[in-house]
């Protein structure tokens, strides 16, 4: 069997910010955590995934790989990805159902897709639907500690870097502080740029329907997270409350979050990471699901891989383009044109890392983790 | 502060069993893994919390304990027992919110709260409700593998051992097998005897209402698992559909999954695991729910402290005697008196680990994990 595993390998980066990042509910991000999973199969093929943290977790994830999943995948078939994915889910189940276990899953699953597209000369976006190859797009700022004019300097930014829709953090204890600052972005965007807010469950039920009241005037296109991910129908009340679009889904990291949150969340935009909800497979069974429920699907994090992946979808919505910049560790960081996020046109996920790049924050390996 | 937290050890320990046991969904085990928190503050006292799993997912418990949750609690003061809960859910919510930080959280949380009955010399039962020191169990095999006979020649070795109240494994492909099984327990033990049986999830809800249906005439106590555990109005319809008592909580790893699963499940008993729902912290919070709702408190592996929270709970239910012995580890393994599981009288938590009996099953310390 060519596409036989004949190893996984696990390496971990710490990759220092160049900025200190505060939202308001994760603190000061200084790094974020890069962990890679290097599938090779007997054909000579190699296929890499990944996924990140906020700065906490990896070597858990890296420890999952190498003592829990890799002995248990070498000599599968990698062809077998949907059989493999389910495999994987049960085999790690007692600690599983999300979380650290979640996030190795999800690398691993992106290195199969990655020898697919490898072995059958296949872009991502061809594979993951094939609807278009490019998708909306927008940047994501993690600005919560920025002073307003650092705020506002760092939206002349992206904006000189050709994005044309814009994120901030929200969730200040003051709501007057959240509302003065939104005001102030759309006043430097002007009318028509999309436009949206994100509180990373900051706030309770009663304060997120004030504030999504008093953002309602600035013309937001959805405030993502006002409150706990857990709290599915706390969601559908803030959304009845105020007609404010509402987004989640970073947080969710199992198909049955999903089912909950679309069920009872009323949610305006649903926004999976492959990075944490399984993978590429993952990320496609939350697509399937949610254009079913006539929801666009959006994404989080890692735009090198999303943008492939958001595309593709016939309900496509945005990619965000996140203060996480881990393409600019690959070989292709993310293309704009004309405001779009270009997929990339190559076989596999088409995210190559520079290792010597990378280099740099790599941690120990740790042969007895 | 004489409580300010100096240390966290964490050790990882691979423990083979006497026996392959076999469950429905989680294969076979032939170890279980056992992860110790040991957390020593200025004033020269130690606390020991710990945590176990069927045997894959240790080393990234270790890794969380030693990476994210180690670094984080050092200097603080362990006596806030509450707030440092909350303050390591939060730590590490991005990568939790269930699953392997669950399990890390939970060994550090009941090394803090050994730490607090050794300092004001109070054993667990009283700082946990103080009801009861004793409390009902019953001995829980895992036995899908073993033939008729041997689970009959099991059980007689509960029985011999002073176990007053059993549960099997069912879940086997065929339900004509599972009931023979069912049938012959109940004629071995007689009429009187509380019997449980648990199926790991293996059904579907069609299939576990069936089966439901059928086991009813042996006089089941509850049918444990039926389902998956994220299948929370699945639960509701087999107990309306058959009248048959339903218990779980093993799985249940956040607050709000057992929420959702007292809101929606129509469980006649909850199972929490103190192992993996945030330690005692989190048990005690779920007992709170429990008695709210009025449901039996029961509880899921590691007898030698579950005793005393049970014990403790005007609403008690069942403490399962696990197949997983970890309390032979310990220098009191789980004491019976008429039948009843007698709780540790002893300051703290009354689990003192024999480390010189688990030196065996020690893992190799991963200095750069």
């Amino acid at each position: 069997m060519n596409s036989r595993i004949e190893s996984i390998e696990a390496q971990l980066f710490r990759v220092p910010l160049p900025k200190v990042m505060t939202d308001a509910k994760h603190g000061a991000h200084t790094h974020f955590e890069l962990v890679t999973a290097t599938v090779r199969t007997a054909d000579g093929l190699e296929g890499v995934g990944y996924t990140y943290t906020g700065g906490k977790g990896g070597h858990a994830i890296r420890a999952v790989l190498e003592h829990d999943l890799g002995p248990a995948l070498v000599g599968k078939d990698a062809a077998q990805i949907e059989a493999l994915h389910d495999a994987m889910w049960w085999h790690i189940h007692y600690v599983g159902r999300g979380g650290i276990t979640s996030f190795a899953i999800s690398a691993v699953d992106i290195a199969l897709w990655d020898l697919r597209g490898k072995r059958e000369a296949l872009p991502l976006w061809q594979m993951a639907g094939g609807t278009s190859a490019r998708a909306k797009v927008y940047r994501g700022g993690i600005d919560l500690n920025y002073t307003l004019d650092e705020l506002l300097a760092s939206i002349e930014g992206y904006l000189a870097a050709g994005f044309t829709a814009i994120k901030i953090k929200v969730g200040k204890d003051d709501l007057a502080e959240d509302l003065e600052r939104v005001a102030a972005v759309r006043r430097l965007i002007g009318p028509g740029m999309p436009f949206m807010v994100d509180a990373n469950y900051a706030l309770d039920v009663p304060r997120a329907i004030a504030a999504a009241k008093a953002f309602g005037p600035h013309d937001i296109l959805w405030f993502e997270e006002p409150i706990i991910p857990d709290d599915y129908r706390g969601y559908g009340e803030i959304a009845e409350a105020t007609g404010m679009p509402l987004a989640m889904g970073e947080n969710l990291h199992t198909i049955h979050e999903f089912e909950y949150a679309i069920a009872q969340s009323k949610l305006s935009y649903l926004q999976p990471d492959a990075s944490n909800c399984g993978g590429i497979s993952g990320f496609l069974r939350v697509a399937e699901m949610s254009r079913a429920a006539s929801i666009p699907i959006c994404s989080h994090g890692m735009q090198e891989l999303h943008v492939s992946l958001v595309a593709a979808q016939p309900n496509a919505g945005w990619v965000e383009a996140h203060s996480f910049d881990i393409d600019t560790y690959t070989t292709r960081p993310l293309q704009l044109r004309d405001g779009w996020a270009v997929a990339p046109d190559i076989p596999g996920t088409g995210v190559e890392f520079d290792w010597a790049k990378l280099k740099h924050a790599a941690t120990q390996s740790a042969p007895g983790e």
